[in-house]
């Protein structure tokens, strides 16, 4: 049984031109006193390459090894392989390894070129290099939100392979933050935050969280991968939305670094190199995962995905940011509260449901098995008459609820559609949710802030105010 | 189906006393100024414990998603997990991790307690916090070493899951090792090795090697992680000869940091916090793995074991003694090569036979499938009359020859064996070699070398003197 993905002659000789401009990109970035951003681009041009062909190239594998699922919204039902995130994940980790001497080459070729020597204090060491301006905190940031990814990807695979329980995996996430906590906990252990501006007569201009601060941080690094995790189920949008916000962020760190000596420049250089070679793999596995699929990508993408925002965010401290690009996953993880928590029954699978006749999607629903208490019963009755949820009652009583995800309201608002209708559709809404989220940053936020970060002034610079 | 392996009462107790004591000794330490070594040996103490429940709960788990496989050396050859080596790597991992605060301790302790400031040229940063004396470069090398081990997991276990064939997983480590190889790059970049006393007229007294210590560095992780996955196959061994090997380097740490202010100090115990937790994580899956065995380790134990050592030979800068450890594996690699290039006929398994009317262990035997050449033919006749290898003739024509591995060779010399002799017998010739090996280091190494490390005076101390 042969994998039906295969790479064209069209493809063969796109990938081939791409892998060899990138080459060409990085090869002179190499030689040259280039700029990393520009080998960052070759490199995912290389990556998007690479995991466009190793998904074709491994399928096979993955479905002989139990790595296979069916497409239920499909009317054929074939079995496609799965996990395929694990792909992008490696392709990723690999990448961004071998990227690691390109934003700290300036350190090395100043100090091993011996020409202009700007910093007369240098101090120079028996090898001739100097270790003294080297950036060693920025290389142990890099190396701990690799650990973090590596982490990440290693206990979704394990997840996609044991399938485990909804009520551990959601903390798997936090688990694989640890490496990144412990090494910002050693390594810089900033942990004031700005405070809003009308409560700084109360609490004065900055707050130490303390061991809040990093409580704070694991819940970003639980909340974005199981965000993602739980908007998911129809063809492309795992890998869909990961894309849209990966460049609403890429579009907010370009703002930055394009006001020339904006002191948060480096941050935002470190969630660039992080999110371009990020968006390269991405792509790469939409173009195998948009409708009709033709892999899925397993519980391991959503987590990869959603750890590589939650690194960007964390040590560019933007986190607040971050979560502004997370709006149409903020409302669909409060949205399926009552399902998580049991107060409505929570089947297995709350996908849309395939009607095979129309090829359309309906929403899917929840069966109570015995009826809701009264006080649910008349919230349910409130949130349906508001049409945000749909109900079916027998003789008075509420026996069964549409699902509580936002997809699903989708479809009861608008009505059964086309799988990749409602694809487009969500997408489109986080393009929109995302452009809102960010310009409430960069336009509202001085209602609260005493000024945005992007026109601070110089002269005002404090580092801990970026600390949230 | 349930799993053979579970937890007596006697073990609980021993296990929950285990963990409670080595929780008392890393709290005494954390509150107390105390060695990082302490720390280290109550995380070694606790994984040690985790590892062992963890195999016994797992079992089942890892048999229903196919990591099984067939004792062929018993009689009732039953089923047992695989692969168990994963939940070495991961526990080991997850311990260096919450571990990693203890080394870099004294740092944050000095500089945040404010008592007792030694150094006057400290910077005070606006957290209250030194960043400057901070051993960064010690701590981007232990993060990337973390990301070669986590990389040689992940890649083991996918070589254990889609059975990558000879050729490719050769190289397998070499790739887990780039991390760690890009950092050394990145970070140190000593590439001068000591000369040999008697080359050092023509030489001088350092040799820069440039890019030929890379390759070097690459053939250490190469070569110690294939070296024990070939010297593996009955019940036992691979996990045992880690532990032999662990030991003896362990043994020669110890005898540098009982030297006073030694500069090779902080390397050594570098190694001492590599290995400490990985002799925990080995003596478990060794109670779990020793005839009979009750779990396979998997080749990702092989890997993972194999990199452990490579990661602290290369780090800790005393490679050539960690080869001197590794005297039965590479006789077993050397002894291997003809049928590894496929000079002599290589089958895909080459452990001993098991004979099951006796219980003993028989040599294993190679089929030609065509009369090998003359000269291949008069080599094997001459090795067969010094005993170095079984030949079976017939009409003039050598038809089989006993598989080249040093068990097999064990077996020919000794005659047929219970597996649980031949695994303490290859264990105690590693016991001897190891010993041999560290004695030639410390004692005979002075015939090449102007002096051995261990007796360096610190008047004439040069880091690069360690860079190999």
């Amino acid at each position: 049984m042969s994998s039906n993905t295969e790479i064209t002659p069209a493809w063969h000789l796109f990938l081939f031109t791409l892998v060899g401009a990138c080459s060409g990109l990085i090869y002179t970035v190499f030689k040259g006193d280039g700029e990393p951003l520009l080998a960052s681009l070759g490199f995912s041009g290389i990556a998007f390459a690479a995991t466009y062909c190793m998904i074709c190239w491994l399928g096979d594998a993955f479905k002989r090894v139990g790595f296979k699922g069916r497409d239920r919204s499909k009317r054929d039902q074939r079995e496609i392989p799965e996990t395929m995130g694990a792909v992008c994940a490696v392709i990723y980790l690999f990448t961004m390894i071998l990227f690691l001497p390109f934003p700290f080459y300036e350190y090395l070729v100043k100090s091993t070129s011996g020409g202009g020597n700007r910093d007369l204090t240098v101090e120079e060491t028996y090898t001739g290099r100097t270790l003294h301006r080297f950036p060693h905190n920025k290389l142990g940031e890099y190396l701990s939100a690799l650990l973090s990814l590596q982490s990440m990807a290693i206990l979704g695979v394990a997840d996609d392979l044991f399938d485990i329980r909804w009520r551990h995996k959601l903390f798997l996430p936090a688990i694989a933050a640890i490496p990144m906590l412990v090494v910002y906990y050693v390594d810089f252990g900033v942990t004031n935050v700005v405070v809003p501006f009308r409560l700084q007569p109360y609490l004065g201009q900055l707050l130490n969280l303390s061991w809040g601060y990093y409580i704070y941080m694991a819940l970003v690094a639980i909340f974005c991968p199981n965000a993602i995790n739980i908007y998911a189920g129809i063809n492309g949008l795992e890998v869909g939305q990961s894309i849209v916000v990966a460049s609403a962020i890429i579009a907010n760190d370009m703002l930055y670094i394009s006001v020339p000596g904006h002191p948060a420049t480096s941050a935002h250089l470190l969630s660039l190199y992080f999110l371009v070679p990020f968006l390269g793999v991405s792509l790469a596995l939409w173009l195998h995962n948009k409708y009709p699929s033709k892999v899925f990508v397993g519980d391991t993408y959503c987590y990869f995905a959603g750890m590589t925002f939650a690194v960007v965010g964390i040590l560019g401290h933007f986190s607040k940011t971050l979560l502004l690009c997370f709006l149409p996953q903020l409302f669909n993880a409060a949205y399926s509260l009552p399902q998580l928590l049991h107060i409505v029954p929570c089947p297995r699978h709350r996908m849309p449901k395939f009607n095979p006749r129309t090829g359309l999607l309906h929403a899917s629903t929840a069966t109570f098995k015995s009826p809701p208490r009264p006080v649910i019963a008349t919230i349910l009755r409130l949130l349906s008459k508001l049409r945000l949820v749909q109900l079916h009652e027998q003789d008075g009583e509420i026996v069964e609820c549409s699902n509580l995800t936002a997809m699903n309201l989708f479809l009861v608002h608008f009505g059964p559609m086309r799988e990749d209708r409602v694809t487009e559709w969500l997408l489109g809404i986080q393009v929109l949710s995302c452009a809102v989220g960010l310009f409430v940053r960069h336009q509202l936020a001085l209602w609260v802030f005493p000024h945005d970060n992007l026109r601070f002034s110089m002269g005002s610079f404090m580092p801990a105010a970026e600390a949230v």
